[in-house]
């Protein structure tokens, strides 16, 4: 039997990274598309509570099943199993984007295209999230489409560590091919904001948040450096917060336990 | 001199939770307020990309600079240090809430209460977002604020270790006294979604997310143990999600690298 892929993104349901994410998939299984029916980036695990969410069946790609929802990316794979496929076969593996930019380093915390993948994870499905280093709208794909498929391919056959999500990120197209695949810890960058202070027609303040990315890393072990130098990053992310190695730290710091 | 404490939360700056907070934080040192103008809950880590932002001085709360601003917990605390106090004396603790409902277990992952927290950390400041496992629109703080101070005092006298925040939970109001601070893993659990399938007025669909939670943890060193047997649980939480156990372990079973 094939195997059954639930594909998601944050950039919407018409963007041009899930459709090449789609047509890699349809190489390697039946496909099942839910995803958000507009821009959700920067949306990190947000849900939405407190609000009604919609979905609606949508016809653009060709030979799949495919919904459109209201909600954030992490919203799209929690009706994906919870309603369009409640009581049929569930995912055998869940992939999001490929997204319109880059998701390095502390960007996986903001990325909309990695929360669906680690709500994946939750919910014990192999995940992986797909994002080009290139935030053009018209991105050219072209060069990641093999490692797409590699990667969902090994995945399939080998399955994850439990808890695990991978951010996988690739090189913008440049001359030279891509070298390579490197596995990766996130590495410790930042960004820095600055705001950008304006006046709407009425007189009134408002905002648009800028700024600049920083890289303290020194490593040669880390996502930033293997983008950089052309290769394609895959960290492994874990939904368990908890600073195992900070516990018995606090627990001899502290003198109010 | 006084610390200096930066009070966000994702209830909204008229929330019962962060009045409670900010009376505790003034008998601790000079506090400024930038929080959301409405709610914000389930908001995750989101920042607001590709919109505007609004920022608005707020004079609710006497004798403290507030301000209160369209975006997310994140944006709050982003917008704080980088265009309130830009330039300025940055402050020595960022805490955030408290929040009405609980913030244990997975749901750290989908808490506007702790990205305003970690957005702290990540700035290499101390922080810790704290929540009472009781959703109620006035629920009952007074047992908590004891431990609120206790709890703030510690970090600011003692620190915290690099890249941590802390995500504290109390139990909600009982008959019997908190019997104490528990130093906790995250627990494993989740939410189990069901969603409630509705007709609007027009004809067209439409659904409430819904759904139960559930706890798969057997153990008694996580927060959900803590918070059943009356204790506030403290997990410390860090920003680097790379699951650095699984590197030698894909290293080892992937033939693609």
């Amino acid at each position: 039997m094939k195997p059954l892929i639930l594909v998601s993104n944050d950039d919407g349901i018409t963007s041009k990274g899930i459709l090449t994410l789609i047509n890699v998939m349809k190489t390697l299984g039946d496909v099942i598309v839910v995803a958000p029916d507009g821009p959700q980036s920067g949306m990190g695990h947000a849900i939405t509570v407190g609000e009604t969410l919609r979905l609606e069946e949508n016809f653009i790609f060709e030979g799949v099943k495919a919904y459109e929802c209201s909600g954030t990316p992490a919203d799209c794979v929690k009706m994906a199993r919870h309603f369009v496929l409640k009581g049929q076969r569930q995912p055998d593996v869940v992939v999001s984007g490929v997204n319109h930019g880059s998701n390095t380093s502390i960007s996986v915390l903001y990325s909309g295209t990695m929360s669906a993948a680690i709500e994946g994870a939750i919910e014990g499905t192999p995940a992986i999230g797909f994002s080009l280093c290139d935030f053009s709208h018209d991105a050219d794909f072209s060069h990641a489409e093999e490692y797409i498929r590699k990667i969902t391919k090994q995945v399939l056959d080998k399955g994850l560590p439990k808890g695990i999500a991978l951010n996988v990120n690739f090189p913008p197209k440049r001359n030279e091919a891509i070298k390579g695949i490197r596995l990766c810890r996130q590495a410790n960058a930042k960004w820095v904001e600055e705001f950008d202070e304006r006046y709407d027609p009425n007189g009134r303040r408002y905002f648009w948040m800028a700024g600049n990315f920083v890289n303290f890393d020194k490593g040669e072990d880390n996502d930033e450096w293997a983008i950089a130098n052309n290769y394609v990053s895959v960290v492994p992310c874990q939904f368990d917060l908890t600073a195992h190695q900070a516990l018995p730290v606090l627990n001899e710091l502290w003198d109010i336990i």
